[in-house]
C-alpha cells in the first residue's frame, strides 16, 4: 500500500504522511455503508438536512484556525483567502438549508384524475427523490469550498444523498480534516453512519465510480481527468451520470469605447484577475478582446506594469508547475506571439510560476493560445474593428464565462458579443471580471462543452438537481405517498392540476 | 445511394421507395440551416412558439386521414390505435403551448445586488435558453407520438431548439410525410426555414450526431441503438448531451391479497396488457410476480386462457420478428422454465409473432427472463412469501415503471414492495397498468440505466427542460437583459431575491 503524502508547496518537501492509499475493498466497504446510510438520510426530511447542514457549516467554522492552517501549508494560498473560502463553504451549506426549507426544489406537482381529449387521466403525482450516493472529486484550486465540504457534497446531502469524496492528491491532510469534522457533526446531527466517507488515491477513485452502490459523480478538475472517470463509468453494466465542471478560457471582450474611457484601468484591474491565487482559477480571464490604436496600447502597457510588478505565485503542487513552465515556454516561443511583460522569476525549491503576459493579433490566434492555462498566465489579443473582433470570438472554445468592459451607456457592440457569446458560456458579465462566483439562487457555473459535459451547474440552488431524480406515482393511496405530495399538504410551493401555487 | 424503402409488415412486401438515404453532404446542409434557424425561431418568443405548435397541431388534425393510413399500412398498429395516438401527438403540442405561455419552464431567477456575509454580492439573473438544433431518433412503436412529431421534437422546439430528425427505418413513408406537413406548417407560422429537418438512413443518423451544428440528441429505442450514438457522440471533439429512453423490463407485483380477491381479473387485464400494441411497448409489463398457491394459480390460468385465445399480432418490422422468435424459442427451452400458454402461430408472409405465456420460480430465475423482450411475451415468477418476493425484486433490472396490484385497503406489502422499488423505477403505479403513458404536467418517462441514460424524461412538462441550458446575467444593463429577467416584467413566475413570486 503506497503512503499518501502531504507537501508543501513552499518548499516542496513532504511534510506528514496522512493515510494510506484506500483499497479496493476498503472502497467498496465505504460504498456499502454509503448505501445504508441513504435512507435513513432521506429519512431525515427536508427539515432535519436543513439542520445537518446548519450543523456541518457550525463544525467547520469551530474548527476554522485549524481547517485554514492546515489548507495554507498544503495550498499556500494564504489565510486570506482561505478564511474567506472556509467562509464562502459555510454561507454555502446555510444557503442549501434554506433551499431545502422552502422546498421548490422537489417540483412536486398533482395531476388529479381528469377526462382529457386522450381520455381519462389518472392521478399523476411527480416529484423527486435522492438518487442515491454520489462520488465527489474535489479541484486542487478550492481546497474547502469545491472540495470535501464544497458544492458537489453540500448539494448531494442536501438532496438526501450520502456522499464518498475522492481526497485531492493536492491537500489531503485537508482532505481528511474537513472529512473528519463533516462525519463528526453530521453524527451530532443524528445522520447516519456513511453519510460521508472518504478514499485517497486515484485507484480507489476509479473503483469508486465504479462502484455499482454510486449513483452520480460530481467532478471538478481537468479535462483530462475528467475523461478518464467518463471512460471507467461507460464501462459500468449500468453507467450513471457524471457531472463534470471541466475547463475555461473565459473571454473578456473590452470595447473601443471602453478602453477609450478607462483602458488602464482595465489593464490593471484584468492582470489583478488573471494572476489572482495564483492564476489557478477555473474562472481566470484566459484571454483579452483588445482594440489595436492608443487607447488598447495604454490598457496593454497599464497590464504590462502590474505584471511586471508582480511576485511569482506559489503554484498548488509540482504538477501544474511543471506544466505552467512548458506551457509558459511553449507559447511565448510560437511565432505571431509577444512576450509583453513577466514577473518576478520564482526562486527557492516551491513550486513557482512567474507572472507572464503574451500577446497576438486576434486575426492570427495561433494553435495554443486559445486553451485553458493553469498558472499567472494572461493572453491579449489585439483586434482592428468589430469584423475581427466577431471573426475571433468565433473561433473560441465555448466557456464558463463570457465578459464584456463597455463604455458607459454603450449597448450596439455589447449586445453583438453577447449574440456571438451567449451560446458558449454559462455566464455573461459586463464590466466585472470573471474570477469571483457568487454563491446565490440565480448563479450558474457551467457553460458547454469543454466547461462541462452536461447543463447542470456546480454552484447555486439548482446544484441540488443534479442529485435527484424524478419519479411518478400513479393511483398512490394517500397513505403510500411522500407527503410533500398529499392533497392536505400545501406548505411548499407545488403545481397543481397546471396551476403553481406558492407554499403557506 | 440507396433507396429507402416502406414495407408493409402485414405481407414483408416493400410497398414504395419513399426516399434516397441521406448523404454526409445532405446532412451536414440540414444541420447547417437548422443553426441558421435557431435564432429565427427563438425570436419568435414564447407566445410565438405557442402559436408554432398550435399550429402543428392543427396540420396534423387535418391531414389526420392520410397519417393514419400511411401509417397503418407501415406498421399493422391498425386505425384505432393510430387515431389515438395522433390525437395524443396533437394533445402533446397544444400543452407545450400552455407549457410556453405560463413560463415557469424557463426558471427565471433574479437576485439584485446585496449585502452578503461573503461580502458584496453583484446582480445576477439567470434562465434557460435554447440549446441549439437538436436531432431526434423516432422509435419503430410510435410512429406518430415517440417519431417526427413526437415528444422529443415537440419539447425541443418548444425550447426554441431547431429539429433534424432521423426517419426511423420502420416507417419512413409517415416520418416523410409527418416532416413534410410540420415544415409546411411551420413555415405558414412564421417559423424560419430549417425549423424542422430530416434525414433518412444509418450513415446520416451517425453523421447527425456528430455534427459540429447539433448540440443535444433525443433518442427513443434500443440499447444497442443508443449505445452506437453515444458511442458516436463520444468521439466528438466537443460531446453533446444524449437523452436515451432505452429500455424498460417493468415488474408487476401482485400481493396475496390481491391475487385473493381479482386473481383472474388481473390475470386477464395483465394478458391484454403485455399483448398490446404486439407486447411493443417500452413500458410493457415484462415480469409479474405471483403468489404461488390457489389464488395465483387462478390469475395464471385466465391470463393462460386469454393469451390462447389470442391471435398472433403482425410486428412492426422483420427484425424485431426475427428478435423475437429467437428469445421466445430460447427462453421456452431454459430447464426452469414452464411455458404455460401460447396464443395463435401467424400465418402467411408477414411479421407475426406467437403469443407466450411463460413461467418460473421467483427463487431462481434463469439469466435472459429478467430481460426486455419486444412481443407479445409474459412471464410469471411465482413467489412463495415476502422474504421470497423481496428477494427477487432486489435482483431485477431498474425500469421505467413498477407496478403493485394490492388487496382493498392493504398497505403495509406494498409499501415494502415501493421501498424495494422507488429507486430502480420512474413511475410507481398501483392498482394499474403501465401500458398506458398520459402526458401531463406531473407525468415521468424514465428511470435508471438500462431504462435512460439520465434522470430526465421525454414525456411530461419537463421533457422541455432537456433542449435548454442555464445562463446568468451578471451586472447587465437592463436593455441588454431578455425581457423575462427585467425588473419591470412580471407576468410570469420567478424567483426573486429567493423568493418564489407567480405571474401577474
Amino acid at each position: 500500500m503506497t503512503d499518501v503524502v502531504s507537501v508543501d508547496p513552499r518548499t516542496g518537501a513532504a511534510v506528514e504522511t496522512v493515510a494510506r492509499e484506500t483499497t479496493a475493498a476498503g472502497t467498496a466497504a465505504l460504498c456499502a455503508t454509503a448505501a445504508e446510510a441513504a435512507p435513513g438520510l432521506e429519512a431525515l426530511g427536508r427539515s432535519g438536512r436543513a439542520d445537518l447542514l446548519d450543523t456541518l457549516a457550525d463544525a467547520l467554522q469551530a474548527h476554522r484556525d485549524e481547517v485554514v492552517a492546515v489548507a495554507d501549508r498544503e495550498t499556500a494560498l494564504g489565510p486570506a483567502r482561505l478564511n474567506g473560502e472556509l467562509t464562502r463553504t459555510c454561507y454555502q451549506l446555510r444557503l442549501f438549508g434554506e433551499v431545502l426549507r422552502e422546498g421548490s426544489y422537489l417540483e412536486a406537482t398533482i395531476d388529479h384524475a381528469a377526462d382529457t381529449p386522450m381520455g381519462p387521466r389518472p392521478d399523476l403525482r411527480r416529484m423527486l427523490v435522492p438518487i442515491g450516493p454520489v462520488a465527489v472529486f474535489g479541484a486542487s484550486n478550492f481546497p474547502l469550498a469545491f472540495s470535501v465540504p464544497g458544492g458537489d457534497t453540500v448539494s448531494a446531502l442536501a438532496a438526501g444523498s450520502p456522499v464518498v469524496v475522492k481526497a485531492h492528491e493536492s491537500h489531503p491532510a485537508t482532505s481528511a480534516l474537513c472529512a473528519l469534522i463533516l462525519a463528526g457533526a453530521a453524527t451530532k446531527a443524528g445522520a447516519p453512519e456513511g453519510t460521508v466517507g472518504i478514499v485517497y488515491g486515484r485507484a480507489a477513485g476509479v473503483a469508486l465510480v465504479t462502484d455499482s452502490a454510486i449513483r452520480a459523480v460530481g467532478f471538478t478538475g481537468s479535462l483530462g481527468g475528467g475523461q478518464a472517470l467518463m471512460d471507467a463509468i461507460a464501462s459500468r453494466p449500468d453507467p450513471i451520470p457524471f457531472f463534470g465542471e471541466l475547463a475555461g478560457l473565459n473571454p473578456v471582450v473590452v470595447t473601443p469605447a471602453a478602453a477609450a474611457e478607462r483602458g488602464a484601468a482595465i489593464g490593471a484591474e484584468l492582470a489583478g484577475s488573471f494572476t489572482l491565487g495564483g492564476g489557478q482559477f477555473c474562472t481566470k480571464p484566459g484571454v483579452t478582446l483588445v482594440p489595436t490604436g492608443p487607447d488598447g496600447d495604454a490598457l496593454v502597457a497599464a497590464a504590462a506594469d502590474a505584471v511586471r510588478g508582480s511576485a511569482a505565485p506559489v503554484l498548488l503542487n509540482g504538477g501544474i508547475a511543471a506544466s505552467y513552465a512548458e506551457i509558459a515556454a511553449r507559447l511565448s516561443a510560437l511565432p505571431s506571439v509577444g512576450v509583453v511583460a513577466s514577473g518576478a522569476e520564482p526562486g527557492g525549491d516551491g513550486f513557482g510560476g512567474a507572472p507572464l503576459l503574451l500577446t497576438a493579433p486576434a486575426g492570427a490566434v495561433p494553435d495554443g493560445l486559445d486553451q485553458e492555462c493553469f498558472g499567472p498566465l494572461g493572453v491579449i489579443l489585439r483586434y482592428d474593428d468589430r469584423t475581427d473582433l466577431l471573426a475571433a470570438l468565433a473561433g473560441l472554445p465555448s466557456s464558463l464565462t463570457a465578459t464584456v468592459q463597455r463604455g458607459t451607456g454603450e449597448t450596439e457592440l455589447p449586445a453583438a458579443v453577447v449574440r456571438a457569446l451567449r451560446d458558449r458560456a454559462g455566464r455573461i458579465l459586463f464590466d466585472a471580471y470573471p474570477t469571483g462566483v457568487a454563491v446565490s439562487w440565480a448563479q450558474h457555473h457551467g457553460g458547454p462543452w469543454p466547461s462541462t459535459n452536461t447543463q447542470h451547474t456546480s454552484v447555486g440552488a439548482s446544484a441540488i438537481r443534479r442529485f435527484l431524480r424524478p419519479v411518478t406515482w400513479q393511483n398512490a393511496p394517500a397513505e403510500l405517498l411522500p407527503a410533500e405530495l398529499t392533497d392536505d399538504r400545501a406548505a411548499i410551493p407545488r403545481r397543481v392540476d397546471g396551476v403553481l401555487v406558492t407554499g403557506a
